[in-house]
C-alpha cells in the first residue's frame, strides 16, 4: 500500500508534496514542531493525511525524554500546549480537530492505575496507528460505495478536483478511492484531472498517482472543465471534502463551488466522497465553516519566478463551500447519502454518541 | 496612447507578450513570416491586435524589393500566397480574416490607372494603418458605450478574463476599454483580475496594463472566480470576443464559458465587449466556430519547468463558447445590444452592405 507517511522508530517521515512529481524527497519529522510545521507548509496535505500526521506528531511529542517519569497531571498541560500548536496550524479540515479530540479523550480516560509516561506513550502510539490504519479501510469502504455510481457494462468518464488520493489520506484516497474502486471494476472510462490552481495538486499529485497505477487520466486547465462538460466527455465529477456540515453543505479545495455549479448547468452527477471523520457536528451550515486565506505568493509566484507585476496584490482562499443542494450524493464509509442530507447526518451522529 | 505594436521604417516591432511583465522586449518582424510566427507564437496575442499585425505584415510583404516593378496582375498569386499563409496562423479569432479580406478588397478595387507596385505598397500600407487607427477609436468608442453599464455615482466592482487591453488591440482595449472607461468616469470600484490558465494572461498582461495606469485590481485564479462571486465582492462580468455568430454565441479565451454559468447561477450582469469586426456573418451560430486545440506543452510545462509527470497528457483546448443567452449585453462601437442578437445583429450587416 503506497502512503506518503512513513513513522518509524526515530521519527515521522512525510514524502515532501510540494516537490512532486519532480522529486521524491521524505521529509524527517522527529518532533512536535517539525510535524506542526509540515502542515503549515503543505508537505503534507489532504484533510485525512494531515489528521493523520498530527496523531502521529503527538505520539513523537510524548516521546520526549524530558516526560519519562511524569504522571499524567503533570504532563496534561505539555500536552494541551502541544494540541494548540497543531490546531493552529489549518483552519479549515475538520478531520485534524477530530483527530486531536480524540487523541486527548484517549488521555483522559485512561484508567487511574494507567497514568505514567509509558502508559500514555503507549495509547498515544496505538491511537495513531488505530487512526492511520482505520483510515486506509475507511477508504477502501467509500471506494467500494462509490462504485456502485457505474451501471454494470457502464464505462464512466470521471472529472475530479485538487488531490483526494493516496497522498490526501493514509492510502487509496476519498474521491479517488472511487476513482481507482471503479477502475478495479472496469467501470472506469478515463479520469479529467483538473490541474486545481494555485498549487496544482491535480496536475502534480493526482496524475502522479494515477500515473503510477496505470490508470488512463489526461489533464486539464480549469478554465476548460465547463468546455469539457459541454462537449460532453463528462459522465460523472467526484471530490473530496475538508469539512461537511450538519446540512451537507461542504468546504473543499476552491475551485470545488465553480464545479458544482458548472455540473448543475450541465445536468452532470456531482458527487462529494468522505469519510464520517470529515463530518462537522458544531458547523449547522456551510456559512459556520471558516475558509482558510493562503499567501498571495502562492497566486503570484510559481517555482519563484513571479508571474504578476512587482506591485500586484492577490486574494487567495483556498478552500469554498459547495451548498448542499448541489452535491447529488456524499459517499462515505457506511453507504451513499442521498436526499436530506441533515437528517441521514442527524441520525449518523446520534448512533455514534449512542 | 500605449500599444504592443509599432510600425517603423525597417520592420514592424512587436513587444514580445511572452515575456511580459519580467522583460519588456521588442520583437523585430521585417518580413511576412516573421509576423506570420509572431502570431502563431503568441508574440501578438488578442483578436484585434493579431489582425493589425496581420495588414502590416502584407504592408510589409508588399514592400519587398522583389516587387519593385512588377504590376498587380504578376503579384497577385504571390500576395494570395501571402494571405494564405497568414489564414494559417489562428483559426479562432475572425477579426484576422476580416483583415486580410479588407486587404484583398483594397488591392482588387484599385483603379486601372493605379495597379504599379507603388500604388499597391502605398494602398496596403494605407489600409494597414487605417485599420490600425480605426481600431484605437473603435475601443475608445466600446468604453464609453461600456460605461454607462453603471449608473451614476454607482461604483462597480468588475470581474475580467484573459487580457483585452491596449496589448489585444491597437491600444485601449475592448472589455479592457470598458474598464478603463468606468475608471475614467469614477464608477470602478476596483477590478478583479483572473489569472487566465494556462498563459496567464491576466496575471501577466492585464495585471501589468492595469498597473502601469494606477487601476486599483485584484489578481485571483479561475478556481476563486465562483467563491469571489458567491461572496458578493462582484457586480459586473466583461470579457472580449474572438469571435461572434450572427446569434451573439461568442467565442472567446477558454474559461469564458464558465464565467458566464457562474454569473447566470449568481444573478450578475455578463457582458461582452467587441468591435463589430468581431461578428462574423458567416457563422450561423457557435456550433460553426473553430475551436483551435493549442499544444499541450502549454498545460504541461510552465516557465520550461515540467508540472506533471513525465507522461502525462493533456487537453488544451483554447477558446470556448458561450451562447447567446448567458450573454446579458455585447457593447460595440455603435452601441450596446441587448435583447434579440439576431435581429440586432442581422440589422448591422444589411446597413453595412448596403
Amino acid at each position: 500500500m503506497f502512503s506518503a507517511i512513513s513513522e518509524r522508530e526515530d521519527a515521522l517521515y512525510l514524502l515532501d508534496q510540494r516537490k512532486l512529481p519532480g522529486q521524491e524527497e521524505w521529509v524527517r519529522c522527529p518532533d512536535l514542531e517539525s510535524v506542526a510545521e509540515a502542515i503549515e507548509l503543505m508537505i503534507v496535505r489532504g484533510a485525512p493525511a494531515i489528521a493523520c500526521a498530527a496523531a502521529f506528531g503527538l505520539s513523537r511529542f510524548a516521546s520526549d525524554a524530558a516526560f519519562d517519569h511524569m504522571e499524567l497531571a503533570g504532563f496534561l498541560p505539555e500536552f494541551s500546549s502541544a494540541v494548540a500548536r497543531l490546531r493552529r496550524t489549518r483552519p479549515t479540515a475538520v478531520n485534524l480537530f477530530h483527530a486531536l479530540d480524540g487523541a486527548e479523550k484517549v488521555l483522559m480516560e485512561l484508567p487511574p492505575d494507567q497514568r505514567s509516561s509509558r502508559d500514555f506513550r503507549e495509547a498515544l502510539k496505538n491511537f495513531s496507528d488505530f487512526l492511520f490504519r482505520s483510515d486506509f479501510e475507511l477508504c477502501c469502504a467509500i471506494g467500494r460505495h462509490g462504485s456502485s455510481l457505474a451501471f454494470p457494462g457502464q464505462k464512466l468518464n470521471v472529472m475530479t478536483h485538487c488531490n483526494t488520493g493516496a497522498l490526501a489520506t493514509a492510502g487509496y484516497g476519498t474521491a479517488l478511492g472511487v476513482v481507482r474502486a471503479l477502475y478495479e471494476k472496469g467501470s472506469l472510462g478515463c479520469v479529467f484531472v483538473d490541474e486545481t490552481r494555485p498549487w496544482l495538486q491535480g496536475a502534480r499529485l493526482t496524475a502522479f498517482e494515477l500515473e503510477k497505477e496505470g490508470i488512463p487520466y489526461i489533464l486539464h486547465t480549469e478554465a476548460a472543465a465547463a468546455y469539457l462538460m459541454q462537449t460532453q466527455k463528462i459522465d460523472l465529477i467526484v471530490v473530496g471534502a475538508d469539512r461537511i456540515a450538519c446540512n451537507g453543505d461542504t468546504a473543499n479545495k476552491i475551485g470545488t463551488y465553480a464545479l458544482a455549479v458548472l455540473a448543475k448547468y450541465h445536468k452532470l452527477r456531482f458527487v462529494v466522497a468522505a469519510p464520517w471523520s470529515t463530518f462537522d457536528p458544531h458547523s449547522e451550515s456551510g456559512s459556520a465553516i471558516k475558509v482558510e486565506e493562503r499567501p498571495e505568493s502562492e497566486v503570484l509566484y510559481f517555482a519563484g519566478i513571479r508571474i504578476a507585476p512587482d506591485q500586484a496584490k492577490a486574494v487567495n482562499p483556498s478552500f469554498d463551500i459547495t451548498p448542499a443542494d448541489l452535491i447529488d450524493a456524499i459517499v462515505t464509509e457506511t453507504g451513499i447519502l442521498e436526499g436530506n442530507y441533515r437528517e441521514q447526518i442527524q441520525r449518523h451522529f446520534d448512533q455514534v454518541n449512542h
